[in-house]
């Protein structure tokens, strides 16, 4: 894939800007409390996925302004619900409707970069679920309002909230945050073990996500980073399967040149210069799990 | 079903009050220790089953009298444990064997009700297993002494403990807990996290559990907890699965007039009046999961 | 099994000592670090092995000097990861590679004793992963430097880290310590969790697991530790299938007179003389679960 251009990509709702190997991602909806509509969710979409398959691009930022109201205060309301629905879905039924938030969920899992939120004011609703569980890291502003409200609301915990935060936090923590619905800030004992740092303004948030972004970029190897993201997704059911699987991932990439330079900078005490990029360098045997499909409005479990 | 009249089920060791939306039921084995025996077993058993099923209940709070010596201190020993074996089961072999313990548990873990477990006392072995971890909420008083002693005793983890304790902690508190066996507080670093509260007297845990009931019995759906719930132990085996899942909730609540309720009251900033109940409102689709027959005694995997 | 005689059974980088029935291990390489070589590597496998089957061994501790300049400081790299490949194995190509670390740490999480490491040092790669995450109980000096730098590296989380350490801490402390590769003290909040306890002082750390050791090999049960850690490892796939498999663990063991002595001991406030021996008295049920073949090399997923 030829580099693509961020800024040609006619996003309508979110403005993004590469920096060496770092992608920002700023929610661009600050008036509207930065509400979720179909049209910044196929923004971010399209983002994730194309940054996705940029070599350029190692670390995935999102925020917003400092300055809005909200980070995220969850789906736009004005017309209840009835936005979600495909109308075409409408018509096959209950199983084919497709979930937006969930949908966004999975391709920011399955994105092969390490991706950051950075929660710089309040979050509900899809602004802690698809805007937070499936990033590799969260850094959060201390003063955050934070809220599942979903029970509150006549609905369910969606954007695969329920598969992603009790692997996150464990059961207990999760129950305490999908059942009651109650806000909570970064600092509550019932969340806190989300965030990989918690700052105690609005305005540092950004800068420490970004800190810890360009170490990374810097000082990670690409393919590493997206072979471990795997191994950790898709784990092995037992310890003898994780043994095999990543038996060979070390087999795939210590043999290599990554691995090569790994030691290499290691030894030399000096930063790496890894060569590898996903592209190119990936073997045929990743990815070696298979998805349900979830394409066809018809297939169900 | 007709609305149960809790006063009137027989129950022996236990005492059933219906406050509002929220069902409280008190040990009555104060003089024992709340020791646990086939009595209270059966009690509990039908109690939950019951409630379940109760269309007034939306809350469901496990609690003792705050003066009693325990909230309970296992097992009673005075026949050692062959009081657990069923004299029939015995006979076809030992995989004919059903832990009461582990039915309890199960019973409580499917209930479709917010469950709240108010520990206002001391508790050990099936007192910590069947009468605390298949809560959605547990509530502890600071004193209480706490021990999972089956490996000081001869047997193994009971009542399904061994599946539950490492999904609500995470193996390494669970490991702490369970393979010495010690005595340990609530605040202690290894089991704290499995308290959505802890209070600093006896007297004050039910209070405390009571007036969470009593806000998400008012806060609420019915049918979002029942679904959140499901979510919850029946996520789907990857993200895809969990996708089409709760898409497949989301569609089905938020389509319906419980989702619109939950909306309205949210733009109308007042409480939700839910009209959803489960006896009449759920959809055909749920359950959508399968369960291991355990019925049979010589089923088994 | 005779008992074995652990001086002779020509170990070269590990010293081990029998005190009772608590085993413990030294890692005896200190003027290398502790890294890790095929030599230590075999001693290790060999010793986890031995100790499993020999009814004397309650409990097994691993350790290093406390003036050691580490516990571990990771593989040992003179020669870049080739050491690591097998000449043979290289031969049938990448998926017939068999991670070492792996190997390792299979054979201590298989281990039906008590395992505990004692990380008196500082400690990275292999010395965080196999020599900490598959034991039963982790005790550390607060001063250790723990890292996991495998994506700085270039190569991947190895030695089934990517399935222990999420099921050992929650997905969001693991990512922040297997995606970042950053050097943690062990009361840092992202690995505080995995530590029974963290002691101020090198010299104090061994001593504290020896404690630890000497109680729980005079308290606990050996087969109710056999079974106990069987069941945490392989929980049944739902909170059913679970119960048939506590059921009738607690049939087997309660019905037993080890479950008896349990008892008898409780009741008569004295310390508990357990009968019972692994290899005389395991049931023929036990191991109820499969294990995916690893051996050949053409075994795959």
């Amino acid at each position: 894939m030829s580099a693509p251009d961020y800024s040609k990509q006619g996003y309508k709702e979110i403005i993004v800007t590469l920096d060496g190997a770092v992608l920002t991602i700023l929610m661009n909806r600050a008036k509207y409390r930065n509400t979720f509509t179909n049209q910044i969710w196929a923004d971010l979409v399209h983002v994730f996925d194309l940054c996705d398959r940029d070599d350029r691009v190692h670390v995935v930022i999102l925020t917003a302004e400092p300055t809005a109201p909200a980070y995220c205060s969850g789906a736009e309301l004005a017309k209840g619900w009835s936005e979600l629905w495909d109308k075409d879905a409408e018509k096959e039924g209950e199983h084919a409707h497709r979930d937006t938030g969930g949908i966004l969920s999975m391709t920011i899992y399955r994105c092969r970069k390490i991706t950051i939120a950075a929660v710089n004011g309040h979050a509900a609703g899809v602004g802690m679920t698809a805007l937070q569980l499936p990033f590799d890291f969260r850094f959060a502003w201390a003063g955050a309002k934070l809220t599942f409200p979903f029970v509150r609301r006549g609905i369910v915990p969606e954007a695969t909230s329920s598969y992603l935060l009790p692997k996150l936090l464990g059961t207990s923590r999760a129950n305490s945050l999908l059942l009651t619905g109650s806000t909570v800030s970064p600092d509550s004992f019932y969340i806190k073990d989300l965030y990989h740092q918690i700052l105690p303004t609005r305005e540092a948030v950004y800068p420490a996500a970004k800190a810890l972004a360009d170490e990374l970029a810097t000082q990670t190897s690409q393919l590493s980073i997206a072979y471990a993201k795997a191994l950790i997704q898709h784990p092995g059911e037992s310890v003898e399967e994780n043994h095999l699987l990543d038996s060979r991932a070390m087999k795939i990439l210590g043999a290599s040149p990554e691995g090569e330079e790994g030691v290499a900078s290691f030894k030399e005490r000096r930063a790496p210069k890894f060569p590898g990029r996903l592209s190119k360098d990936s073997s045929l045997w990743y990815p070696w799990w298979r998805r349900a499909d979830i394409t066809h409005r018809k297939s169900k479990l």
